[in-house]
């Protein structure tokens, strides 16, 4: 066990009823074909970021690449120590109503029902199995990482890739009725191209599990899975009935990367200080910070959802009640002020939020 | 807490007596100047592995990078998944008499002393504070925990990184009189080398504490960072005085990387299988069962310490005493042999031990 902090999923999500989220997620199972993600817009011969209004975090961007890349700069940053970091729910993706990774737990446990016949009397999988939609109101952080666990173990890493990616090329987006993949937001996807282009290594640090974002992590983002820093279950390894060592997923939390776990699981991983890092909530607070604290030149951000037109707007920080999920607070936008990071408004910075906009 | 073998720290280091230990512990502090690694031999033009005999060994890791990187092969492997892994001690270094990092803990804690006058009367410390070599004789793993704690934890992340480099350029060998990044094997140097020039990213995957092995690893062996996965003690993110946020060093076990732990931590970190692994004992065993389950092409390769006169001969697979460390056991021999794994010879694979030989 590491810190107590550590040890506490994402307590955002427990703050508010599951009422309208679970609403959500019963219209969420679908059979749409798979779609491909959005590509990063051709934007080598000119502006690298397209889908960016001129403005003041465009500008910090590209300020960043253009002081870290130029050896003349005192600021120069030696390729070997280009490591950008990204939170993803709310910072790379659409995070509501609901994390994706807890619809794709709900509609899994649905999925697994038939095979088990005692769930009908099992809280919490008697509501899901029965529609019970005011026992599943009633679920506790609890309640939802038994449902996690019974979805995400006890099977090998490698049987649990292929469930994901079956899942992500069904499920659609309740609003937008899109797949994940096309929920992505394309002002991100041009950063991280145009900072690997810059010789960056672009790391997604998420509070989602870390098995479930690489299996898809490549074919959305171009991140591979040695640069996918999750929260992380258990793994041991075992001999299959041939004798052949498989590495099964244990019902046991091993790394929480959410708050403190953000840079402490950086620098396991890494070894190594973040030079720039992106998120949108208070889980994402630490990971700026520690990025900061490695001195020299550095980028912070923070994704502030404040357009509900063509996405969402919620948070105290713009004055809209707190959202279950993602929690921008208002101390968090003071600090972000204080230290000069930058936040990022979705109304006025991004010219388009998604690929299928046109 | 992981599985049970997760949570036994090397167990050979306990098997004998630390006397003989000991009494080179004592005479290994010195004031060396600083001397370079071993560099890899230029062999670009010709013979990418000119430290190595003609023979199997030499061959099988010929044969490897030609039929994974000819695309032609039906054995292909694609760069993204040109993994290799390397256990450090014994397999890239000398890790008789004692594993250098047991040698560093020892010498901290003389170094430390004067700041810790308790220490003159507490157990384990006082053995080595007062030269009790008969005390010391009887240490427990669980002292050397303790003292290994003492040492590695307390500082922030940033803080151990010098002292540890600062050792490595003090310390000799203490039948060698070498400094420790003199003692690593050239045959192996100019493996990583071949490897890395055919795309193949080098991994050290290694029971030695991370933070340890990552203050020497980019100099030593041109292995950056987060390449380097070991032994890892909790780390926790911490306000310091300035209100900064650091990374203090906690003296609690995250991940115990021997045995089961290495393919655990290298499907952790990396997310794939390893296509080449490198090893000497049956800590590396799980390692090389989990390179080869991967499928496809794969190699595995076991050195053996038959050569008492340049470097040691220990091991039961050669009919000698069991080590103190790198328990090369008849079982892991007979395993390499069913298994089509290749066991290095260093008396007849390797032309030249130490980049020191003329």
């Amino acid at each position: 066990m590491r810190t107590n902090i550590r040890h506490v999923s994402r307590s955002s999500v427990t703050k508010t009823s599951w009422a309208l989220l679970l609403v959500l997620v019963l219209v969420s199972c679908s059979n749409a074909p798979k779609t491909p993600a959005g590509q990063p817009a051709a934007g080598a011969m000119g502006d690298p970021l397209p889908s960016w209004n001129d403005g003041p975090a465009k500008q910090a961007i590209i300020d960043f690449v253009k002081t870290t890349t130029d050896k003349n700069n005192a600021k120069f940053v030696p390729p070997e120590e280009r490591i950008a970091a990204f939170d993803q729910d709310g910072t790379t993706w659409v995070e509501q109503p609901i994390y994706s990774q807890v619809l794709f737990v709900f509609d899994r446990i649905a999925e697994l029902a038939p095979q088990h016949p005692e769930w009908k009397n099992k809280p919490p999988f008697r509501a899901i199995v029965t529609g019970d939609k005011i026992a599943m109101e009633k679920f506790t952080l609890k309640d939802i990482e038994v449902l996690a666990i019974a979805t995400h173990t006890g099977m090998t890493e490698e049987a649990f890739q292929p469930i994901v990616k079956d899942w992500m090329a069904k499920a659609k987006h309740p609003r937008f009725d899109k797949s994940y993949p096309q929920m992505v937001y394309q002002p991100m996807l041009e950063v991280m191209t145009y900072l690997r282009e810059n010789g960056y290594r672009t790391y997604i640090v998420t509070g989602g599990e870390q098995d479930f974002v690489r299996a898809y992590a490549q074919n959305v983002y171009g991140v591979p899975p040695e640069q996918i820093i999750g929260t992380a279950l258990e793994i041991k390894y075992q001999y299959n009935k041939d004798g052949q060592g498989v590495l099964m997923k244990e019902p046991k939390l091993l790394l929480n990367d959410n708050f403190s776990g953000k840079p402490e699981d950086i620098y396991l991983f890494v070894g190594r200080h973040s030079k720039a890092a992106f998120g949108n909530s208070t889980g994402d607070q630490q990971m700026l910070e520690y990025t900061q604290a490695g001195g020299g030149a550095s980028l912070e951000m923070l994704v502030l959802h404040d357009d509900a037109q063509r996405e969402y707007a919620y948070g105290p920080a713009q004055g809209l009640p707190d959202s279950k999920v993602g929690t921008f607070t208002q101390a968090l936008y003071d600090e972000a002020k204080s230290k000069g990071w930058t936040v990022i408004s979705m109304k006025n910075d991004w010219k388009r939020i998604f690929a299928f906009e046109q």
